[in-house]
């Protein structure tokens, strides 16, 4: 034992009053998942690097934590190659394994690979630790548990209401007020759609996203900055400005997407999803937010309704393809 | 996603069925953990090698899972090791952080860190997975759970009395009947010191493991194969042959011995925790028991009693210096 054992950067050990909270919290959150029906899964920490790298554009690839090969990992290696001294070329010749960066890709396989096994509509969750070699910022960590409930097999708008119904119920059970905020992909393709800045959407994104930050006049300086022309910055208005009941903005949407068949869809998933959710007597608020965007575009794996709840970002459950 | 997905080899998935079931039988140790004081605690899947190696002895530092380093893992070295392909000695240069290889060098390390944190004796268990890059035989996997229950800041035989019981009510509560053995470490120093082959102590470990496949005539042929001598042979003779209920093999243990203080010491500790647990309505059978022998000085920080039950070779819980 080195004189002053620690662990490494961005880890923690949990001590006996944190496990009995962080296991009533989880027993929580597994009694509702339990409640709508949901089946408990477990995947391996270490997944092959083809199944991982790839999944999470190349900022994810470089985040990944690496397994170096058993024995001989210079095996096959040149002296051309090892003097080259190409980190991030080389890593897959010295690593074919990597810890899971997520519960989603991990479900994914899981699905590829049992998919003889299974019923479909299969309603699966998993709460599992994650390792990202994120730069460690304050309360953000290397290793960190997920808790994610999915369903695939059904592409019936009632698991997204069933998501909300349970999102609700496990804040409700912690006496935590949260306000629901849901988004759709199909609006936001809709939205792409109609301004025709199609190459240009992750600059618009994130021109946006600081819309809280940095208030209106400054986004649509940043938009003008960024080489987006007037008229599409016009068009963006009414959907920057997006305000009003759920009813309102909707309607407001309506008028601005007219023209755009994916984003009318979107916006119909989301009548559908607000309406059946006025059946239940929810304890928190659902509301529609079209930010954040980057979420929604990081990863072309979400194809349906997105929630993020309160401020944290928590991601719960979407359709995956 | 590859064409046929696969999870690294020696590790698995569980499915609903296959949780269900486990989710049991944790829930059922650590019900019985609770019962019995302990409390639970949890360390990061990562450790720093610089706390994992050199505790498993060289065997050990091979099968640990060892993480590469982020960024520029070349950094420092030169073309002379790079070129040298010296896959032994490079991965310390290429890796700080390493998967834990088991629960018990992360809780020594937990207890070294959180010491002020502590109140001695501190009771405390972990039902976590471990990994361990061995060759995968049947059965044996390269991710897997352990559930431990340690008591560090106390030397009382009772903790020991209390672990039997423990593994006694767990096993109860299964409906499955084991045999627990108990085997002293100070009981095999004694016989180390009376037959004086302190060197060979490996070889003759080996050896005497050997007897329920090959017989004693065997066991002695190859001690004397080994080069012990047959003085020392004669004087094991007893030890190997061991049988009868536990207080005639105390009786004859104490006679072998009579000329080792630590031995004595050992056959008396067994004495006071047998006798213990006489007070006891045990359900399952506990049997004083000197094999197998090699986990006993697999490592030196077993200083106290060992318990193997039924031929899982299962561990559960010894005083960790």
């Amino acid at each position: 034992m080195a004189l002053k054992p620690t662990t490494p950067k961005g880890t923690r050990d949990f001590s006996p009053v944190e496990m009995a909270k962080r296991n009533y919290i989880f027993n929580t959150i597994r009694d509702v998942y339990h409640l709508y029906g949901f089946q408990q899964i477990e995947t391996p920490a270490m997944e092959m690097l083809s199944t991982l790298m790839g999944k999470y554009g190349d900022e994810g690839d470089k985040l990944l934590f690496k397994i170096q090969n058993s024995g001989d990992y210079f095996w096959g290696l040149t002296d051309d190659e090892l003097l080259s001294r190409n980190s991030a070329k080389l890593v897959s010749k010295f690593c074919e394994k990597g810890l899971r960066y997520d519960l989603t890709v991990p479900f994914a396989r899981y699905v590829v690979m049992h998919r003889n096994e299974i019923t479909f509509p299969f309603k699966r969750y998993q709460i599992q630790p994650v390792w990202r070699a994120d730069r460690p910022q304050k309360g953000r960590y290397r290793e960190f548990y997920q808790c994610d409930a999915d369903v695939v097999g059904s592409d019936s708008l009632l698991n997204e209401v069933e998501l909300v119904q349970i999102i609700d119920t496990v804040f409700g059970r912690f006496d935590v007020r949260v306000c629901i905020k849901i988004n759709n992909r199909k609006i936001l393709s809709g939205i792409v759609e109609i301004i025709g800045e199609t190459n240009k959407i992750i600059d618009i994104i994130l021109a946006i996203d600081k819309l809280d930050k940095i208030g209106l006049e400054n986004v649509n300086k940043e938009l003008v900055d960024k080489g987006i022309n007037s008229e599409s910055i016009a068009k963006l208005q009414p959907i920057i400005k997006l305000s009003g009941t759920n009813t309102e903005k909707l309607s407001i949407l309506k008028k601005e997407l007219a023209t755009s068949e994916v984003g009318l869809k979107g916006v119909g998933e989301c009548e559908f999803i607000l309406s059946m959710l006025g059946n239940f007597d929810l304890k928190n608020e659902v509301e529609l937010d079209l930010t954040p965007f980057q979420f929604v575009f990081a990863d072309d794996g979400y194809k349906g309704n997105i929630f993020i709840i309160g401020v944290t970002h928590l991601f719960v459950g979407f359709a995956y393809n």
